[in-house]
């Protein structure tokens, strides 16, 4: 009997509502009105009703006033349309029912009562919201307002649609615009009528989910097993699920091929269904315009976002309209409308959009230096520290073993082989500036991690402090200081950390006396320095960790020094012997 | 052993990659980034880098350029806030890895060589950008360039943040209008970076998740069990999921309490982390600003959308930033970015956002009338419909029990119970559109179904023609007329399609003669009409249904007629019998 018990589970998984951040599924309608409304300047919401309208209806006067609406659960459609140049109010029904026909009807009266010239209903294509726009319509009709109704059905799904009709779908964000734009130049009820018409003819969509989504309380709407997407409404036979590109190609297809003759010129709509990610829609909406561009046809504007949802359905849906100068200066109209988007006027396909640079960035590793006098002791000290990292490989790794991933050895021998095989083939340059920023180069190329970029970090901001001119003791002094500076803002650690910053920070405050002592006492800053590296790399064992990877280890864990700071000591060390003449 | 398969197939649904619309993981980013800048108009991509450009760079000449970055899948971040008072450039790396300061330095040189007087680098608070970006700012200062950086680290999950520091997340999209708009005001390099600096005190978020996101091609990011949700970064422990009202009160209390005294004005922003619905995003908003309105504190403006997302994140997270007049108006500033959003420049607390109904809508079946002449012969036609049609409900049933879901005789009943119960509390009009009017309201309100909306929508178009002036044979044949064509325009069906206009179409194509017949001859076409409509119902038997609910019933299983064409017919045969003197 409990051979079931996984079953049992598995169906638990599968078949409870959905996780949902919202108050009630009985509330959810009326608290989202809430929020789109308390959250947008320009919108107001209508007492006793789901009809959110303009808070500046005073504006409507003498204008034609557009009306829209529909189930919930599509947001931003159609409460996010509304303002200046788009949709005067909307009417919002249940999570995917149509609006109550006394609602609709309260939206229509309010708009008359502005003052507005006349109202047109934009209605999409579902029974439901024909025959409640239609019964509103009739009653507003009766009360002597002038109220016209154009209905959006533009789902490409099927060749020959049901008695039905195509769906009306994200297709109908476009008649909010462009009827908006109109109606706020002051066209009159039939001319806008009469233009969307011809607009309407021009407009394709075609949907592809991946995933169902599910109405507030309810289990998900359909099933889609995984592996399998569904093109167009939810009883048509499931598909394997493609690639962005195939999709884009497959559902455009349909789309041009039904509407478009090639070489036309579109406004294209990547519209998320609700739970794509951007990344995703990205993708898509390149693929989507390669497409229309391998068919010749002219690309003029892309809106690319969430335009008509279907709550967190994980889908897209394309939609293409045949676009002319004039619909596209309706399009490019300006709208206070909170949900469209920030698009720019420029026409897309034959505009460059890769940008050349100005400037070829060398890597310093890679151009051509001079020797000058200090190119032989710099050369030598490179060798030594090389040589040395390469011996201390294995004693590195294994202090690296007790706090981190045991791999300190291995990067600090990848850095130092990448500078001897650079020795092998290039001139050390005269000034050390040169050569501080060939390593940073080498280092953040070769050695990979953390350490990498910090030890290019300090030689970068190093290298501008020491040149052929100015490499005296005070210069080298300024240099580690700068560079020790750059490490610690830009790697957000300090002294006590537990990190090579025990090591360098000691040994650079000693090195700072070099600014000042005589000339002759300069190798014995040096000497008190390296001393200070070693103090502070062995003072490590009583730290804990608090940055870089060790800080996530127990500190009873560590008992050993820091291999980080080890390193920067051994190295400061393999310096000294080399400029006293010991290596 | 198969006992275990179950629990094979449960780990094989959970542990698969998410499906996503891309077409390789590896191109991902590559593809995204492309069709960002394909779509955008202003944007344009770096050759040979993951560097997104203003295509206008000639109007930084002279001006602060901003620079941002990090990994992908944060979008739109952060190559959507690229525009004319906003960032100047973003570089992406890999998805949630930071980018390579080759390409930094790259972008900054881009910036430098178009004639910007400085760049500003923001950052956000992760290790890997704080090196990277500082390498490359380092870079680019011993190249001559005049280069600073910001650190956005705003996330209030901690009180006491880690060494590594607070993370930075979405307030990080304030910065950049911020910054941007003082740059492009004409702001030097140092100005913006100490006011951004004082602006970044101000800034808090905290975020909630309740689903992972997975990299693409990857197993989800970690783990979370059905019913909980999760607070801040991954390592906390998990919580059992809220209200959209507990988390915002919750999240709120943790940002308003560590960031802001009490009466502040603050700008929110309401980031959907991926997956959220936009009907959940709108509930959690109103959420947010009910609390902030409890603590006193003034919203001047509030954010809801897709800003810094993780992917496909179901989750939500809260940025509060307490803003001035000069904030606010840096916030308002004009910007061509195109993920900006259509922001009210109105303060939003104190604002009234309910509109009184400016007419309260009367149903017409409260309404006072006064009977006429027509008032009894109507009242007993009225009557008389009602009890055959409570007689015909188990008839009307048995018929819709082969073709829908045989409740057409309840439906029915249900408006002549309605009606039965007006007529004996009211007096019957004497205007005939007036009480066509009336029972238009009843079967709106109580008759239900599409049905309701039919009978209503056909009652309300045909009372604007019967008034208690014009109310002869020509206007009850215009009157009827009106009404069917209202019915088929918003209804979409047609005679042959199996619906009730079956029976009511040929019978009001004779109702039409009424207006031409002499006065002695409209009873001979009231009678004709009533035949053609049960000839009409009866010849439904052999029609295939194309509309309403019995469109998705095998024509096969269908040999009885249309109850809602019989229906018609009985109604008019009523009618007819009344007039007759025989009822």
């Amino acid at each position: 009997m409990w051979g079931f018990f996984p079953i049992f589970i598995f169906y638990l998984f599968l078949f409870q509502p959905q996780k949902k951040l919202i108050n009630s599924a009985e509330s959810c309608v009326d608290d989202a009105l809430l929020g789109l409304v308390r959250a947008s300047g320009g919108l107001s919401l209508l007492k006793g009703h789901r009809v959110v309208l303009r808070s500046d209806l005073e504006n409507l006067k003498g204008k034609v006033a557009l009306l829209s609406g529909g189930g919930s659960g599509h947001e931003p459609a159609h409460a996010g349309y509304i303002g200046a140049g788009m949709l005067s109010a909307a009417v919002a029904g249940g999570v995917f029912a149509s609006p109550p026909p006394g609602s609709i009807l309260a939206a229509i009266l309010s708009l008359h009562n502005a003052g507005a010239s006349g109202v047109l209903l934009i209605v999409k294509n579902y029974t439901g919201d024909r025959l409640n726009f239609g019964l509103a319509a009739e009653q507003a009709r009766n009360q002597g307002v002038a109220v016209d109704m154009v209905i959006v059905a533009e789902d490409c799904a099927f060749d020959q649609p049901s008695k039905a009709g195509r769906r009306g779908l994200c297709g109908t964000v476009f008649i909010h615009k462009l009827a908006g734009a109109l109606a706020e130049e002051g066209c009159s009820l039939d001319q806008i009528v009469s233009k969307v018409t011809e607009i309407l003819k021009r407009i394709g969509t075609l949907g592809v989910s991946l995933s169902p989504c599910s109405v507030p309380g309810c289990l998900p709407s359909f099933d889609l097993p995984p592996g399998d997407m569904e093109v167009g409404p939810h009883d048509q036979p499931k598909q394997p699920i493609a690639s962005a590109a195939e999709i884009s190609t497959a559902t455009l297809h349909v789309c041009v091929f039904s509407l478009f003759p090639t070489g036309d010129c579109v406004v294209v709509c990547v519209n998320n269904l609700g739970a794509l990610s951007c990344l995703e829609m990205a993708v898509v909406t390149r693929s989507a315009i390669i497409c229309l561009g391998n068919r010749g046809v002219v690309v003029a504007r892309v809106m690319s976002g969430l335009f008509m949802t279907s709550l967190e359905m994980a889908g897209v849906s394309l939609t293409l309209m045949r676009a002319d100068k004039e619909t596209l200066r309706l399009i490019d109209a300006k709208t206070t409308a909170p949900a469209w988007p920030n698009l720019s006027n420029v026409c897309l396909s034959g505009r460059s959009y890769i940008t050349e640079p100005q400037t070829t960035i060398k890597r310093p590793q890679d151009e051509k230096h001079s020797e000058g006098p200090l190119s032989p002791v710099m050369h030598k000290t490179l060798e030594k520290i090389c040589s040395t990292l390469l011996e201390k490989q294995e004693e590195l790794n294994s202090l690296d073993r007790a706090s981190g991933d045991g791999d300190c050895g291995n990067t600090h021998a990848q850095a130092a082989r990448a500078i001897q095989e650079w020795l092998q083939g290039h001139v050390v340059p005269g000034c050390p500036g040169k050569l501080l920023s060939v390593v940073a180069g080498l280092v953040q190329e070769k050695m990979g991690g953390s350490s990498g970029a910090l030890y290019s970090l300090f030689l970068t901001a190093a290298a501008g402090h020491v040149t052929e001119g100015r490499s005296n003791a005070a210069a080298w002094a300024t240099a580690m200081n700068a560079g020790t500076e750059a490490m610690k803002k830009y790697g957000g650690a300090a002294p006590g950390d537990r990190t090579m910053l025990d090591a360098l920070c000691p040994a650079v405050d000693e090195l700072i006396k070099l600014a000042t002592a005589p000339s002759g006492g300069h190798m014995a800053v040096l000497q008190s320095a390296v001393k200070k590296a070693a103090s502070g790399a062995e003072a490590t064992r009583d730290l804990k960790a608090r940055a870089g990877r060790a800080s996530y280890i127990s500190p009873n864990l560590v008992s050993l020094p820091d291999p980080g700071a080890v390193a920067v000591a051994t190295i400061l060390k393999t310096i000294l012997e080399v400029l006293e003449g010991r290596k």
